[in-house]
């Protein structure tokens, strides 16, 4: 697969088979991923690998339980939107059976603490990592669930004994696909280019 | 070239030929970033694409003042981290020089308050855009000089008339690579494994 074909066919899946997945493709996935660049080469990252069954149900209360929260807050969803977060509620609902839980993480005290520079040193290496599972058959999704303060991050680093300066940047669902999907549905890029001044 | 070869091969580049690059490569390139997903599919990404010489030389400005400021707080370096710096203010002082480059930005108003949804929603992207320039011939380097309060974004933004709800993530320097670059210098993948637990 071409780097370009890669790129253009690359969706999130949300529903896996249950296949196991080998160590050594984890491993040659998460190596993809510390090929990218990071600021100074300050290579912050880490990454916490769940297959565990009861972990993944243990982790599993914190990041629904949220996220059903979020969702009662009151915001009436119709169309598109309501069938992105429909299929997000499914997967979380069902994350006992995906068959690898990635939680990418960056070590606040190995890199700048500039947001900018943190995130632009965990972002890039999470995108080779979805792109190199594509390129061997697999399916990824990047969620935030467990990652973010209000989307029970606490709760998550505590079961995964995750210390303090460590930061959950997102999660990655892994495993072979059990759907296929055709590309992306994507603004025309002509809307979002400009040219020497806004 | 395939998508682990272009993972593997993709290296910052701070020396690039002074050849112009088409307009068509440049759409075809950030047709490619804007593949990638993004928080609810919200697509908040934005690019200003700046080729303009006159354009080019406003923006050095601030972004290599502030960079010289950072550096002159009198943090002492040696090795490969001094390296790193002395090719970053290389790079900057020749700003000019570079065909293009390309300020990525988000809206903020198009996409989540949290701060790992916002950059989860245009890094991947930038990741999609130097990978496909690579497999076009191009070379790439991700910087945030322009794109922090401390690294004179609100310059910048006033020089490129950016709106105020638009967050610049980062630059990508983008040209045809005056250097040919071996394989990324990175720790063992091993050491950032942790499986089921930290």
């Amino acid at each position: 697969m071409s780097i370009i074909q890669g790129i253009n066919s690359l969706r999130s899946v949300r529903n896996f088979k249950r296949d196991l997945v080998p160590e050594e493709v984890i491993r040659a996935i998460l190596k993809a991923a510390t090929r990218a660049a990071s600021g100074s080469n300050s290579q912050p990252w880490e990454f916490v690998v769940v297959r565990d069954p009861t972990m993944k149900a243990r982790l599993t209360e914190p990041m629904l339980r949220t996220w059903l929260d979020r969702l009662g807050g009151g915001r009436r969803m119709s169309g598109p939107l309501k069938e992105v977060y429909d299929d997000a509620t499914e997967m979380l609902r069902n994350t006992k059976d995906v068959p690898v839980i990635i939680y990418c993480c960056f070590d606040s005290n190995r890199v700048s603490k500039s947001e900018e520079v943190r995130y632009a040193s965990i972002f890039p290496a999470v995108q080779n990592l979805m792109l190199a599972a594509h390129a061997m058959g697999l399916g990824t999704c990047l969620t935030v669930h467990g990652s973010t303060s209000t989307r029970g991050e606490p709760e998550v680093k505590k079961i995964l004994s995750i210390p303090d300066n460590i930061k959950i940047a997102c999660l990655v669902y892994l495993g072979y696909p059990g759907v296929k999907l055709g590309p992306p549905r994507r603004k025309p890029v002509e809307e979002l280019i400009h040219y020497d001044r806004w």
